[in-house]
């Protein structure tokens, strides 16, 4: 625990000569780092291998072991990473406002880092130079806490990224790794407010959950996604198949997939059999209420269907007599995450964008869009789904501050 | 709290209502609510009556008293507060970016409501108008906790805004109020991440402390003011003199007062002189460092008093060698909020303005000014001393959050 005070202490420290770090030293560092992590691709290889050995050893599933093994390839993917956020401009110093009202003052508002960023994550490794990128370019120190699975990993990447700090002339204390992943740990770093000016979970629903639950520190919560498609009675039908079929199969374990179907009653049979055609390739397992079941034969689905992200090949599909009926379906059961119509009618487009809920309301497209590189921010430390602060798609703006700056010539308040 | 629950489910069912109504509408109903509150002065002191009667039983102090009471001249403030609400443009439904990514989509943020917005409070009642005034105007519910010192004037308050409400056809659990003051309650209440989205505590900073610590709701943390002044070796000192009179004793109990003055080793025996004489009909107590007791007599400041928001005619001073030294002991010590040089040279301006980190930071202008209205917002919830969602005075826009409304023509995923 005290050595855990001591690394908070330390990157707090960092913070000032972070935070005014030019955009072009930044760039170099971030395009040093890349160079250095494929320099030393064979030393993470042979500590990825450790975390491997022993992950086969517990018995960890194939799923989980395809993210914690590192290869080549996956280097130089995270070298490229850090390369793409050093192309990215540099949001620090950005002068957002500025005005003088009545009293005279010169009012700035100006973009700042948030300080020092906490990221709680699971099994792969690659998140640790990603989220060291991010943070470094807006300026912030990052405290990681990454899983017990993937600590050699980690260990490797953050021994790397530390000596190029140091070659760099900056300070090591930007990067940290907690070595010690213990339940007991986490549960102090949460509450470490002292040092850590926000928290970012980023992981299984179950993480996210026990970091709010337990954080005093403020939290950006991401993740889970329980995202609905409505075909609308106004929808081109073929075009609602090709985008339901996009948004449940294109990558099921992710949190913008298609969870759940909404139809209008006028368009069911029609729609319900023709879906029903594409989705068997890939089998994916339909579970309807009544009216959808005698549209196409499916299994009956249970009132826990309509708030479950499955992230697996099984849609519910609900049946309803109007717009305003899916649209109250979808706000009762959504997590605020990506919500879609598809209608070529535009009063009914303007009904759902505006009332839908949500961090992303589409019309006549895929869910699957919610997504930092495809908004066209440059890269992405995760997927707000809270109001405050960020939502949908975070890009290095998120990890940013303001303050005012404020120029007088002697006033005084009467 | 079945209670509780119910009142928190029934502001979160009044926000799709809410959400969508218009600027006119919203302002419409702030300026009646106005129109009644005078209208209902006589219901309204009756109840503010009781409290005060049970104040003085209980031997409340006389300042907590005078913010207890109401009179026809503070009802009509409340009432002019909302009159200014509503002569605020609607920041909702603005268009805050608009783009589109190669992909294609056509991607808008909108600015929408937060949701249910909960406050906690303590004895004033007229933050109870106020807080409805700035949540309403936003398209928010909001749920009140205030002290249990003014319950009856806050149940009088509430009672005539939703008879507002009701007759202007919108939902009365737009503003609900906790008749249940006790602890307990309000513990449970800072759980309920399932209607409300945000909290914010107005009050002291123990009240303030307690929220941040038992919340597991995001907390926008607002007050306390450790604020410094550092004169420099460049100052113009009556100048300063007088920046640091008024931010001192214009009004010593609120959080952007001046608590301590930093002073530049080469100024401090002419300045401190003139200084201590500016505080002299104001008996202001100060504490300082060796170097500032050589300069002028004072009492000796302990370490305790450097991170002391006495809210008090007292004020710590210390004697730096350096700008930078004062920057450090100003970052070390400060609480986020408002901290200002008094100079006459650009280049130091400019650093103490990059390098001290805070919510506003001044050259040549009293601490005083961060206030919404002074910075021209127009309206105020309270001073965000954090970094994350709002720093500083926050106004309307404060009070909402975004979303992403996306128009494709069939675009999926590849």
């Amino acid at each position: 625990m005290e050595l855990l005070e001591q690394i908070g202490r330390q990157a707090k420290e960092a913070e000032p000569l972070l935070r005014t770090l030019s955009g072009e030293k930044k760039n170099q560092v971030l395009n040093q780092a890349a160079e250095d992590l494929v320099k030393h691709t064979d030393r993470i290889l042979k500590a990825n291998e450790k975390d491997m050995a022993r992950g086969r050893e517990k018995g960890m599933k194939a799923g989980l072991l395809d993210r914690l093994q590192l290869s080549p390839k996956r280097i130089e993917g995270m070298a490229e990473g850090l390369r793409q956020i050093a192309a990215l401009p540099d949001p620090i110093g950005q002068v957002m406002e500025e005005h003088t009202p009545a009293n005279g003052l010169r009012i700035r508002k100006v973009r700042v880092p948030l300080g020092v960023i906490g990221i709680i994550y699971e099994a792969r490794p690659n998140v640790t130079a990603d989220a060291f990128g991010l943070c470094f370019k807006t300026g912030n120190a990052v405290v990681l806490r990454g899983g017990s699975d993937a600590l050699f990993s980690n260990q490797a990447i953050v021994e790397v990224l530390r000596e190029t700090l140091t070659a760099c002339g900056c300070p090591v204390t930007a990067i940290s790794l907690l070595s010690d992943t213990s339940r007991e740990t986490a549960a102090a770093f949460m509450k470490l407010n002292e040092y850590i000016d926000v928290l970012i979970p980023r992981g299984s629903a179950g993480l996210i959950a026990t970091v709010v639950q337990n954080s005093t520190i403020p939290v950006i919560e991401t993740g889970s996604g329980n995202c609905h498609i409505y075909v609308d009675e106004a929808a081109d039908l073929s075009m609602a198949a090709e985008i339901v079929y996009n948004a449940k199969t294109q990558r099921i374990g992710v949190c913008n997939a298609c969870e759940s179907l909404v139809v209008h009653e006028k368009v069911k049979d029609a729609f319900l059999p023709l879906l029903a055609d594409w989705l068997l390739d890939k089998q994916v397992e339909l579970r309807g209420d009544e009216r959808a079941r005698a549209a196409v034969p499916m299994k009956e689905a249970s009132a826990a269907d309509w708030g479950t992200e499955y992230l697996d090949y099984i849609l519910s599909v609900k049946v309803v007599d109007s717009l305003s009926e899916a649209i109250a379906h979808i706000n009762r059961y959504n997590t605020g995450h990506s919500e879609a119509i598809i209608t070529e009618d535009n009063s009914h487009a303007e009904q759902f964008l505006r009332e839908v809920d949500a961090a992303a309301v589409y019309v006549n497209a895929s869910t699957r869009f919610t997504d930092g590189f495809e908004f066209g921010f440059g890269a992405e430390i995760g997927i707000s789904t809270q109001k405050l602060h960020a939502r949908g798609p975070m890009g290095l703006e998120a990890l940013t501050s303001y303050k005012y700056q404020i120029y007088g010539n002697g006033q005084i308040r009467r």
